[in-house]
């Protein structure tokens, strides 16, 4: 009988009050992870506690490990570009000018947290990052097979890999930047650019 | 004194052979950790040691850390890599179907080695394994300027942003044939295809 007397326990209003207390907790410091490693991707985990007004305790009581906040501000930062990119018009016009527009506000948004995404890259793989990107990948997904129906889009090569190509050229952009080797400023028009020719019917 | 006396005994005809001997320690261990990474890039330094026919204690004095030793066999990869591609054509006919040849022949070798460079990109960050591979680009920097005065290599986007382009896809497919969403028998023609898809000069 002692784990239902547990469960009995834990849904009274205390465990109410104590379950809300902890999503405020991780809400402030995914919010501050977001802001700090976006920034300064090596800051240390004790400033980031500061910045979301927690103790050290209860940041390392929510994240074990710089691996497991990390991988829950990447996920964190997907979501919150995710919300901001439904306000791109993926309808009118033929497909690849939509794959375009979302290539070039998906970049806006992917400027401002590519030093996280390089942090993500380090500590948590590609593999897994791909992984992290998949649900948001659903957009480009669904422009992709729109315009290879309408014959706007190479069909010539698996769909997966034209998703493939987009996320590459979109995230290679970001290290690009990071490295000094591309304007940030030129970075959207450019990945936007490679990204329609690269998925156009070949002539 | 005592600096110059240790160096005249330095330069004697034992420490020609330790040297000797360190030298054929090292390419040992880099040929067998390159055979090893590349095929099991969790394989521990102990069982690299022993098919290179070194002891441990040797192997950890040339290659102090795990992250030394997968930089150096990345190294020694790509050195093997480009020794190969010194059989391909690159002077034939325009340079778009120089650069195709040329991405088909870099994918043969790549996907040998696609795991030690999942290794390398966990290990030592994207922007090591970038460095790593910037001479072995030259070939691709020296067809896209002969492409680009011919008018057959697009000039509307940054020269480096296309070697950029170049290289992301190439190692976006090693990665998509690790994950198991790319067949690695298309994975040639499916890059080469891309690649110059997304360097041709816009319509």
């Amino acid at each position: 009988m002692a784990p239902e007397r547990h469960q009995a326990v834990a849904a009274g209003p205390a465990a109410t009050r104590r379950r809300a207390d902890a999503r405020r907790s991780i809400a402030a410091i995914l919010d501050a992870a977001l802001a700090s490693l976006s920034t300064s991707p090596e800051v240390n985990v004790a400033e980031i506690a500061r910045a979301a007004g927690v103790g050290r305790v209860t940041l390392y009581g929510h994240f074990p490990t710089r691996e497991a906040l990390v991988d829950a501000t990447v996920a964190h930062a997907i979501a919150h570009t995710s919300r901001a990119l439904d306000a791109v018009d993926l309808e009118s016009g033929p497909a690849p000018q939509a794959l375009a527009r979302l290539a070039t506000s998906s970049w806006q948004i992917l400027n401002q947290h590519r030093q996280l995404m390089a942090a993500g890259m380090r500590h948590l793989g590609t593999e897994r990052m791909r992984a992290h990107h998949d649900q948001a990948l659903d957009r480009v997904r669904a422009l992709l097979a729109r315009g290879r129906a309408d014959g706007d889009i190479r069909t010539d090569l698996p769909a997966d890999w034209l998703i493939t190509t987009y996320y590459a050229l979109l995230h290679a952009a970001a290290e690009e930047v990071n490295a000094g080797r591309l304007d940030p400023r030129e970075a959207g028009h450019t990945v936007a650019a490679t990204v329609t020719a690269a998925l156009r019917p070949p002539p």
